[in-house]
């Protein structure tokens, strides 16, 4: 079992994860990059070139105006029948119905759909938390134009390239809880694929795609903290694993042909 | 859309993730605790009361002989028909169903099974990759019983309580590649139950239930690197956002009852 021959590193990778305060809230038609710099600013900590923001979908949502007042809503007959079905707000769930493109499961007053990004959560993304009484809030319509247009902004203000991902939280199949996932990319690899090369014992890396951006997006949430008003992380000592170009979140959808569990 | 009352803090909350070094190649009835703990000296970083340690399961299954050697498994009709189709080892194919509790999804050359611990991952969580030519290597038995029994050896020479996680990387449904997830859990709470609580916007948290314990594995991930030999992370200033008691690995596995895509 002695087949190592790869040097054993001794001193400590380090990895910094900062959360970030001072975001005010945020009403439609604010810009977010000038408040994510501003919160920057007001952290002492500055950008630096690699540097990764990691933003909850939900402020760049509400700039963008991904909100909707359900008074407004007039529910379907599908949507009211559900709604009774699961004690739930039959105008919220038509709001559902809406952001979806294929529902995936509709069970025990769970609705998973599929979303016109191709994400597959609960309720196609819509969310009530940390918005407004009689409001829903929607996933950003393009994150990944999002994250290239915080990425834009932020490099113009600060003169350093860093990586951006817009974040959601998401449930998972056969695992309790939900985690941060990334579903919007800019300047970052969003996976680390070591197929081909060759693991410390010399073996072959055969399977091995790893889902950096949401390693990342699940990192930035320990310290977002839900009932903190921290929407905003900022991840430095990253370094890719892999020289790979960077890419989007939509990398991270799988394609409807490999996917086993649709 | 102004609505909100909590105090926004100023001051980034901080979290610093270290991957060490310095562990060399682990065989079995290697002392696993002596190993990190070594480690943990060699990094200079010492621990402090509350930091969470992330050990890769493949050193604590090498450790705890979970390896098994492919010219000394016979493969079933079974294992050899599947593996005939796919193009893989029927050997190892053979060692995938011993582990398996159920089969979820057997197509395109893929097995996704259930193991005994209840996880639903690749290949039972049988794996080549990190190991000897001719060698594969199985989950832990009890991987929390693993976590649990570092965490007291580590507290025992450290005289702290900390946090130990043992991690694999397994896929998921709808996303491409693989995120480190947590299959053994001590001293920490895996789950982060927001649930009763309110946001800064006053609304009640209905669904947010946060895996905790997946998104520190995640996080270390980030510093682990497999091609580098950095089995251990050590995560510190981890601040735990509810007062839930700890629990093990065993409280992220969803009961199949509630499981829609079983």
């Amino acid at each position: 079992m002695t087949h190592s021959s790869a040097p054993i590193p001794q001193h400590p990778s380090e990895l910094r994860i900062f959360g970030l305060g001072g975001v005010p809230e945020v009403t439609p038609g604010d810009d977010v990059a000038a408040l994510v710099g501003a919160a920057v600013e007001a952290s002492g900590l500055g950008l630096e070139p690699g540097d990764v923001l990691v933003v909850t979908h939900k402020i760049v949502s509400k700039a963008e105006g991904r909100l909707v007042r359900l008074p407004e809503v007039e529910p379907s007959a599908l949507a009211s029948r559900l709604a009774a079905d699961a004690g739930k707000d039959a105008r919220q769930i038509e709001v559902v119905l809406r952001e979806a493109k294929r529902i995936s499961r509709m069970d025990r007053g769970v609705i998973i759909a599929e979303t016109v990004h191709g994400f597959v959560c609960a309720n196609a993304g819509v969310d009530a938390s940390n918005v407004a009484s009689e409001v829903v809030c929607l996933l950003p319509e393009d994150p990944d134009a999002s994250a290239a247009g915080l990425r834009a902004a932020l490099g113009e203000r600060f003169g350093v390239d860093v990586g951006v991902i817009v974040s959601d939280s998401f449930g998972r199949p056969w695992r309790n809880g939900i985690v941060n996932v990334a579903i919007g990319v800019a300047g970052l690899a969003p996976l680390a694929d070591y197929r081909g090369q060759h693991d410390p014992a010399g073996y072959e890396l055969r399977a091995s795609v790893l889902a950096v951006a949401d390693e990342l997006a699940a990192a930035a949430e320990l310290v977002m903290h839900k009932l903190e008003a921290r929407p905003v992380a900022l991840i430095r000592g990253y370094v890719p694993p892999t020289d790979a170009p960077p890419g989007t979140g939509r990398d991270l959808v799988m394609d409807p042909a490999r996917d086993l569990y649709r």
